[in-house]
């Protein structure tokens, strides 16, 4: 193999490989190599293309620090985090969606009922639902991550206004499964484009928006962690979704209820006078 | 398409292209996204492997800066950069062979015949050869881009111990296409491993070796620059070069001449009373 070639060097990238590597690593390497491999011979990609690829890694690199995932976003844009998420989606849970770059670790711990929206105007969104496990029971004390963006388009990690944990929370489903929060409407947004990812947006013709939704992480003892995310069915950008994450069964009605109909039980009970918006998702865990 | 499916996916991410995308970065785009999207179905990639990938990539940025390019690195090792070599190299031409990510911009400029041995020990090593054109024909003021390794293993850019441009110089072939100067004999080295292409190496099993070897890059007017290296035929790394560099044509006998032969026209002409190393070798660029 002293001389290696374009038709042997997918097979000398495979005999490198030593004896003790895990079986699965040298399978996810394997492919890649092979994909990527073909790939440059399939497109003869040039070194100035090459260069350019580089230089678009570097750039990424160069962005990303604790709160933007440049990483992540360009894996979002090219399909592979929602891919990722289908690939191991279980058609007998809700699906999952993209967790996007956005989330932060240690939100506090929120309230069944509690507000997330604060002094932030935009129409009040009533959310609740059930965390039930396929045969329909109730799963107790399931804990769910949640996060959105402020009605600025902005998540608190991308925006100084904003407190660090700014709609974020994590509630702890009640015994019979139940959540429930109250917050604005999320709004439609644009992912960061001020990055190589943008560069690669704009110059492909593609808008950056991603429809408005909620996210989720939910997580419960012998069931599988749910990343998911749940879209207003008026959204205009549902079709277009930047980055692939919308699914048939995350889409929802956000229901609006009169003037003086607002539930008891809510941090904001009586203090709602206005019509507002209500939406009921259950979140269906799969058996780990 | 409101619900992208892993069966839909690749379709979708090619409709979203824009109708003024210039063609070769739609093919380009198109074709990285296919292989991506099979990589992932094809694996079964999972969440925790897919965050893995994301984290190696953001450490890679993380420790990249104007000396440390882990992206070119990655490539490398990946057997990417040299294949993108292959697929450009033109039979008529010497094969071209991996840039690496030690080329260093604005080396100075160097005589027909000067030292880049100074103090360092080391077996000396005479080079020479001639640039020519296909037909045999020289290339007069042909620019060639000289860089190597000191006899510690170690580009000047790894090496606080060494001058910017140690072992680095850009020399101008004369009327008669010929190019000499002389050096010491390079080692075999390894590719960094304190950052993450070090972590995959080593997780499969690779060492991390390179045969020695000389770079050049040539370039002249009217011809395709060619990058490339030349290895001595007795390195014990020639059959497992870590970045799949060796081509048969780069491959060189260094042949030892007696004590007192060093010849005249050097800038150590007449200091040499050793034996010494000679390698002949001519470099053929391809017209543009």
């Amino acid at each position: 193999m002293r001389s290696v070639t374009k038709d042997s060097i997918t097979e000398v990238f495979l005999g490198y490989f030593g004896p003790d590597t895990d079986p699965r690593l040298k399978e996810i390497m394997s492919s890649l190599a092979r994909h990527l491999h073909a790939f440059v011979k399939e497109t003869g990609l040039t070194h100035a293309e090459w260069r350019q690829g580089i230089e678009l890694l570097e750039r990424a690199g160069a962005i990303s620090d604790e709160e933007r995932h440049e990483f992540v976003l360009l894996s979002d844009v090219l399909g592979v985090s929602s891919l990722v998420d289908m690939v191991h989606s279980n058609p007998e849970g809700t699906s999952s969606s993209v967790l996007g770059p956005f989330h932060i670790a240690g939100a506090p711990e929120i309230a069944y009922g509690c507000d997330l929206k604060r002094h932030y105007g935009g129409p009040l969104l009533l959310v609740e639902g059930c965390v039930r496990a396929p045969d329909g029971s109730p799963v107790p004390g399931a804990r769910l991550d949640i996060w959105q963006t402020a009605p600025n388009g902005l998540y608190s990690s991308q925006d100084p206004e904003q407190e660090t944990y700014s709609f974020h929370g994590i509630m702890t489903a009640r015994a019979d499964g139940r959540y429930a929060f109250t917050t604005v409407k999320p709004v439609s947004y644009t992912v960061p484009t001020d990055g190589p990812v943008g560069d690669i947006l704009n110059a492909t013709g593609r808008h950056p928006w991603r429809p408005s939704h909620l996210h989720y992480i939910v997580t419960a003892e012998g069931y599988r962690p749910l990343v998911t995310e749940v879209f207003p069915d008026d959204d205009p950008y549902l079709d277009e979704d930047t980055v692939f994450g919308v699914r048939d069964d995350l889409v929802m009605t956000y229901v609006e209820h009169p003037a003086e109909t607002f539930p008891d039980g809510f941090e904001l009970s009586g203090k709602v006078k206005a019509p507002y918006l209500k939406v009921d998702f259950d979140l269906v865990l799969t058996r780990a």
